[in-house]
């Protein structure tokens, strides 16, 4: 190699005064684009002239590359920028979700597309000549392109493909989202690994103090990396009444974004862990970037084992960084912002994706009356070394034929769909929290599943068997096995499975919200979709709206999820957040349906959940999903038959559906009409202060009449007290009508208006 | 959680006076173990008296692991152990090999299993009470087990299953072994990424001046991790005619060891390069435990990319750790130690595994005339984006129809049995060095490339394609398309593969050595063999026998191949060296047979290759391997044809091989009968000195007459300035008679003697 001197020098770069400027197209929502005099692109958004964003930076922060080639580790992206062009646009069309709370999509915004190029120069002494005699020039091209909407605004950064930007690494995003106020947030810790922590309430300037607590709570943090450092979708509220939500669109290939708060404390922003790979040392941390002003939100990805945020390819772009505003918290939760700002469906055939309604043996082992293993023979297994048929059980093993069986003809009698089954396969003796890379096969069940048998008795009663594969974050070890575990999945009968990423990934060192396993969940649903299989992934990352382009993607975890209520509980307001938060990006396998809330009852599980059966029955419409479970035991529906009938009743796809109430952490009401009927069902959910819903039945058909069937908290319900307190009317009711409907403290209704 | 406090002590352990010794079969080795006085496990190792291994220690230093339970974050497992049991035993057997240097193996061991324990306690205050109330024993197990053979020792660390060592995290092994004398060694630096480096040649106290050298040389060193740290198989010599080897055997799935030395320099042993992950942060590094005596090597692994260099579950043992020995240079290449350390054949059928001599379309691309990839109008491509019926070729693509007959029909003319192709696939555009994900799809050949065709076409003349699976070190992209890879070959009729690992692995942060990275090559091997395919993996890890166990591991590069004669050169002796250090493992595919040494007078390359065309015909003798290339071009064989009969007429499978004459760095000569014939072969190889081999033909078979065709460089033959001179004789042989044949400087000879 030729022995070189090598300077980098910035160019000062003549600024040019343009801007542009983008209005929403009922003219509410405003955003103003301009680079600084230094060249950073910077813009600002307005709801109703109010300010939503404040002047905030955008640029992103690259690694140095060994194998970049000379004059290509400029590192760079966030300033010296010139505006080369602006592009204005309209696009309007409507599109028809597989499945969703409506039928129809209307995507309706005004574009502004900035490109920027940003110049350097290299100097260097030729072998044997002075310094400065051999100096060159060279530009790279960025594209920001901003959409916006009468309810919020995307933009994101795109990279052409040039002979100047072809491979690169991001060493940090720095995406600012500068707040106009100390609002309120609803907000999670930031975690490299976790998300399923209880939501936290505070000011923006309080997130410090809290965040400890936070992180102690309930001891469900992994890998924390800022003490401001916070998840999106972050829902906030204005001093003013403004309702603010950041969150991302389209997240594929890409880390899953954090957001770190510069408050009035902050001394550097936080990068990351450090690199573990002597290939790559990206982190002279801390960046001696200048520090936005307080309240200001800074973008920060999820690193892989290195220490790298992402390794880019041009052209390619970054997911959409969405900010949702409106001064009516109702138009949080109807906003189709995300889903819009993904690419349509990519999938020829869609026809063999169902919302299915499910049971599943399930909630007994999360309670611990029964396991997911078979024995208890030995302190750990390999699956090659074990002849399953000789072991001795443990007694306790839950997917054994009796018990599914059992759960199948509960299915087939109330109509539901299908039938998951935990623990149906070999492996289950040492799965967490041994970082053990070859857990699962994925094909092998215990000897007391006949799973030829299950399926066909399953579907001789019109009912099919919801697989499982749980990878316990051995994600090497799944990709090993998927291929043939789908073909088994095919040979059976199976149409859709839960995945599940518990515990540390394997490649070590990796993190579940990093580009590398982010590729890892989009790569399982595209394989999954050539088998025609619809996937359930669990501890996966928060999903960003993808499920419009791979519908089979029915669900995800991504959350605080009922099973939660078996660990401790979570508070009564966490289901009237998480429509705000989490459920911004895709629906929530969030397994509703507790009826028997105190597990002591009939396990020696001490936790309890804190919800009313009314309450329980409300989920099923807040907490929108194509995938519906009834978690709780078949007995305990059997025990309240009459509020079951609600569940038996509900729908999981909507033609319509329309917000009626709602404020973050208090309640949420909501009306749907059922896919392709004149059947609308009504929920309400409220925290633990209570609510009375006022509903103004203006949407039902003026020319029908409904059988109104109304599932109520009693009068002295409450979540703690008396959860299983609920009252049954029925009456027939038409257009116009009100109903007013008291809800309990932690509790809710449920109301089906079948057209007559 | 409940809080605790916690305090480890360790126990005052009794020791014991117990001691084991074993000698190998005839005496000449003997091992001594015992623990030492602070309950260190301690072996010496003798050969016919004289010291080889003064007293070392052996332990395993563990990583804390959040998972381990109250108790188990104990991390020592080097000292306080006491001796609970000794069982010595003997085993004698004699094997066959698939394919080798023999027919038959002895396997003749003593062998000494001593069981080790350790206790410790642990003290913690009971939830309110007083320290020193609530204190628990632990008790740990392992094994060490020597077998002890004529030529040499192995010894391993064996972990049983138990209560208190279930799975656990391995920050380093401490393994040591204590020259007896500041020897001459043959070494390359320690990397974590490659062997590829030129073998360096010091006494022990002068690595570390000489390393700075060693790790520029070439350029090619990329991940080197201490001042004295070096390579195995690591060849030496003493100064009173001892001959030492360390490497080791067996290593499946765990990390691969360097040796790192400790001179009179040494103030700390290096550890690993810092931890990526948050999760495990195994290194408080440097470690606090007591340096050994000066020239001493310590095992030092290779790390993942959190740094840590294993995780094991129990029941499991390490790689075999071998120590050769012998006064005479000519046992160290006839050794079969390492091999029979390895597991017998684990595969039923093996009837599909062959030797063979091949051709291929490589060289002129190495050289620089041609190219792998077929256009260059992109700056970067993704594979899903290219119609590759519509690029633009650059004309200089190498793997075209017309090119892979032209080396079809030369393999079918002259008796190879298979033709590689490189460059067949779509994806070499930008292959290397961009530390790019979905590189390759192994599926999709390039449009010139009509791969029914050239299999149809090479098949009707008996010849086979040897298929080519360049990863560029994207594991993750190749174990995605692996299946689907193989099963094309299996459709189109290839039953080999030559893999490749060039440039960073991803998942990123691992290293080519790592345990994860040792397992993904042994999972290659075992799925090719589900498919009956035999694999060549080139850049993978250094063999350690495992060809033994999986006997369709064919090859490996993994060390500096002839590929390196055109990018500079390698010296004349190093294939002198190889064969007593990177081929104790298992083959290489060095890939011989460069006729025209000067690339200048066909390419534009300035690089030669330091050999004379009777060198590079003995190469096939020395260079033992089932796997033997025709490196060079047609016409450059076509140019020298009555040389090139040696290359059509030898064997590359070997009932019986005499070492005749041997020194490391200067000379071997080697006689080998051809596998199920009378026939005979011998090659000799010298270094830049030249040699005269003095061959006795005592191991002819007395009753019968041999045509002997002697291939030899003529008398002005010369390495740099006349490597194409030699002289071919014949005349009739038999037993008892003596050749005397000069090798030029560079040069060697080869002899085929066809029984009559």
């Amino acid at each position: 190699m030729r022995k070189r001197q090598l300077l980098l020098s910035l160019l000062a770069v003549p600024m040019l005064a343009l801007a542009g400027e983008v209005a929403s197209p009922n003219g509410n929502v405003k955003v103003k684009f301009y680079c600084d005099a230094q060249g950073r692109p910077t813009y600002e958004m307005t709801y109703k002239d109010r300010p939503v964003v404040l002047p905030s930076h955008l640029g992103l922060e690259l690694a140095k590359d060994k194998h970049a080639s000379f004059g290509l580790n400029e590192t760079d992206l966030m300033d010296r920028f010139e505006i080369k062009k602006e592009e204005t646009s309209t696009f309007d069309e409507t599109w028809r979700p597989v499945w969703g709370e409506t039928a129809t999509i209307r995507n309706h915004y005004n574009e502004l597309a900035v490109t920027l190029g940003r110049q350097w120069q290299e100097v260097r002494s030729a072998e044997g000549g002075a310094i400065g005699q051999n100096i060159r020039f060279y530009e790279r091209t960025i594209l920001i392109r901003f959409r916006v909407y009468d309810d919020g605004i995307g933009f994101r950064y795109e990279f052409p493909q040039q002979q100047n930007l072809n491979y690169f690494l991001i060493k940090e995003e720095r995406s600012e989202f500068r707040m106009a106020g100390d609002h309120t947030a609803w907000w999670l810790p930031g975690d490299y690994d976790t998300q399923e922590q209880e939501t936290q309430q505070t000011k923006l300037s309080e997130i410090r103090a809290r965040m400890q607590q936070a992180v102690n709570w309930g001891n469900s943090s992994v890998a924390v990396f800022s003490p401001t450092g916070v998840q999106t979708s972050l829902q906030m509220k204005s001093d003013d009444g403004l309702y603010i939500n950041i969150h991302e669109a389209a997240c594929a290939d890409y880390a899953t974004m954090h957001l770190e708060l510069v408050d009035a404390q902050t001394k550097a922003l936080t990068t990351e862990l450090g690199g573990g790979s002597n290939a790559y040392t990206p982190n002279p941390a801390p960046s001696d970037w200048p520090l936005p002003q307080p309240l200001t939100f800074v973008s920060h990805l999820t690193p892989d084992a290195t220490g790298l945020k992402g390794a880019m390819q041009t052209p390619c772009e970054t997911p959409w960084r969405t900010v949702m505003v409106s001064d009516d918290a109702r138009d949080m939760l109807s906003s189709n912002l995300i889903l819009n700002l993904n690419e349509p469906c990519a999938l020829d055939d869609t026809s063999w994706i169902h919302p299915t309604k499910y049971c599943g043996v399930w909630w007994e082992m999360i309670v611990g009356k029964s396991s997911w293993n078979y024995t208890d023979e030995f302190p750990s297994i390999k699956l090659d070394n074990i002849d399953w048929q000789k072991v001795k059980p443990n007694g306790r093993h839950a997917a054994n034929n009796e018990k599914v069986k059992r759960y199948i003809d509960f299915a087939a009698k109330n109509g539901l769909d299908e039938v998951l089954v935990e623990g149906w396969n070999v492996g289950w003796e040492d799965w967490a929290n041994m970082w053990k890379r070859d857990v699962f096969d994925f094909q092998t069940p215990y000897p007391d599943f006949d799973i030829k048998m299950l399926n066909d008795y399953a579907h001789s009663k019109g009912v099919k068997l919801l697989m499982h594969h749980e990878t316990s974050s051995s994600t090497q070890n799944y990709e090993r096995h998927m291929e043939k575990a789908f073909q088994l999945m095919n040979r059976y009968g199976y149409d859709a499975v839960k995945t599940g990423y518990v515990g540390d990934i394997i490649p070590r060192g990796d993190h579940h919200y990093s580009q590398s396993m982010n590729n890892h969940y989009l790569y399982v649903v595209k394989e999954a979709a050539k088998h025609h299989i619809m996937v359930n992934a669990h501890e996966a990352t928060r999903p960003t709206g993808l499920c419009r382009t791979y519908p089979n993607l029915v669900g995800n975890e991504s959350a605080r999820g009922t099973e939660y209520e078996a660990f401790g509980g979570s508070r009564p307001d966490h289901t009237c957040i998480l429509p705000f938060t989490r459920l911004q990006g895709g629906p929530m396998d969030y397994t509703p349906g507790i009826f028997v809330t105190r597990l002591k009852e009939w396990s020696n599980n001490d936790s309890w959940a804190r919800i009313t059966i009314a309450g329980s029955l409300a989920l099923y419409l807040t907490m929108y999903s194509p995938l519906q479970m009834a978690a709780d035991l078949p007995e305990h529906y059997e025990r309240f038959d009459d509020a079951f009938q609600f569940i038996r009743d509900v729908a999981c796809d909507w033609d319509e559906s329309i917000y009626l109430e709602a404020e973050p952490a208090d309640y949420i009401t909501v009306a749907r009409k059922a896919k392709g009927t004149d059947n609308w069902f009504i929920g309400g959910k409220c925290d633990e202060n209570g609510h009375e819903a006022v509903v103004k039945l203006d949407f039902l058909d003026k020319d029908r009449k409904y059988e109104c069937t109304i599932y109520q908290d009693a009068k002295d319900a409450h979540y703690e007290t008396n959860p299983q307190a609920y009252v049954i009317t029925k009456k027939t009711v038409k257009a116009g009508q009100t109903l007013k409907i008291k809800e309990a403290p932690g509790g809710g209704f449920a109301v089906s208006l079948m057209a007559l």
